[in-house]
């Protein structure tokens, strides 16, 4: 187990989200959350996923709201696998205060948060595909947590690492996230060396041939 | 008749969309507008309904622009219902400076108003499903005023109330406004507790059985 | 050719888009391009088109990222057309920096653009369906430049007029310009006259009657 996907690990903080998408694209890894959005604008998170998967409520049957927040380890960032339903909410400013207490990292939710305003006013970082004001308690439930949950097209594991910021949200499988940081700080210094480059006056085709832009989404290990 | 549906009432003003929201559903009524959300961060608005239904223009017909204005009285709201149409508008900045003269409260649309960036600069009120430019004239036109109007699958009659916030837009049926209020208030109190007494290290889960927050949405007269 | 569609030309730079809009209207034309938005909040435009033809890469082919910045000429406006394609995208950091060091007015992208937290630091005007983190590179190619393309149903050839504002973005073909230019200029005068009577309490329907609101959107040359 390596210090990237402890709770404590702080390592893709600040990494944008284009350059972690570029180090997976070089495995052929495709975590990117289509759709999921900040509530925001300049929030950001990092951290290892803590899992849990939503359904429906059967018409006609009652369910109280989700009772997990108290057992998130500190560190780590809530998965909310909610099928992407937009009719109702999963998450709201006590769960936010709560979370913050606990050291949460942030929530990321296939579906919507409510108390937009409140979690604003507390810059807890927060993604999801939108806001709305209807509870969820009788509309979904809370079915498991710490499972495998699906976001679209990408699954989500119990501890793999979760980074977002205004260009949405991505996910690192546990098992690469050392190597995935190692390619991260490669492709850094490249776009940092064209940048320059470009400043000083070279036109952009030279500049990427230079450093090998290309190569680093060809899907071979450069 | 009571306070809460007069024009001049402010009763719901400040109260979150979520906190009604949860008053409502323990009457088994779901007043939430999907889809529409604030042109701009930090909207909110609450006050009675001045309905609005458009209609398409038939291929080849002209149109003019509604002209109902002059008569939305002060303290209203003006819910136009244009059926989540998004190719074209039914309100901009003319109508922003003639509502801001009226003292209307505020504008909630079922489809894209324009002039964005001036009705921003107002700070006027507006909840729409976008922005967009195209003019409404000769497109869709104004079919009835003050009539029951069908929002997704939520009912707005005139002088239902109508509050809005970034988590979205909710109306209150006029008849249960009262009754509303008051669970509003025994909601906010409620949340203030439980929130203090996370704030003293109160697990989640006991906080909200201690303040019996799962009963509010149980669809039961508590 | 007119001064309206050099590339040094700023005649529509700071006029609402609605204005414009109103004005194509009275030809007939229908410049708005469905669904774009700014990626930042105050962002404009106003330029000639350079477009680009971008095509998805056919399963287990490769491709590298579009090269043509280094040849969009100064003062021109990058669009585009990617057939609102959002599982990847084709405008990042980079290529904003590099289009502010050769002088380019903005860009509008039928689909994504990534890095937005680094676009927006920088206060290029960019307009896109929305923003993600997944390169183009290997998803996407470039097929076509300088050539009309097409994006929802309006048809962009190089060198029309594209200007942007919060309420969205719309083309003016370059043939009509100028006459577009002169309508736009009376519809700023004559809305200008019905605001000052609005601010000195005049109906919105005596205003707009006086002025003669409706004759410009009825598709007749007034």
């Amino acid at each position: 187990m390596s210090a990237f996907y402890y709770p404590g690990s702080e390592a893709f903080k600040g990494i944008p989200t284009a350059c972690i998408s570029d180090a997976l694209d070089t495995f052929g890894i495709n975590g990117g959350l289509e759709g999921l959005r900040a509530l925001g604008s300049g929030m950001a998170l990092a951290g290892p996923a803590y899992t849990l998967q939503y359904e429906p409520v059967p018409e006609g049957e009652t369910a109280s709201a989700g009772e997990f927040i108290d057992e998130v380890p500190e560190g780590h960032v809530v998965v909310i696998a909610n099928g992407g339903r937009q009719y109702c909410t999963v998450w709201g400013d006590l769960l936010t205060h709560a979370a913050k207490i606990r050291g949460l990292r942030g929530t990321v939710i296939d579906g919507c948060c409510r108390d937009a305003t409140a979690i604003l006013q507390t810059g807890y970082p927060l993604f999801s595909l939108g806001s709305y004001m209807k509870s969820g308690k009788n509309r979904v439930r809370l079915a498991a947590r710490q499972v495998p949950v699906t976001i679209g097209s990408t699954v989500v594991r119990p501890g793999d690492i979760v980074a977002a910021d205004d260009s949405g949200v991505i996910v690192i499988p546990k098992d690469v996230s050392e190597q995935a940081y190692r390619r991260v700080k490669e492709i850094e210094v490249m776009e940092e060396r064209i940048l320059l480059d470009l400043q000083n006056g070279m036109p952009m085709k030279e500049a990427r041939i230079k450093h090998r832009y290309n190569q680093y989404a060809l899907r071979v290990n450069v």
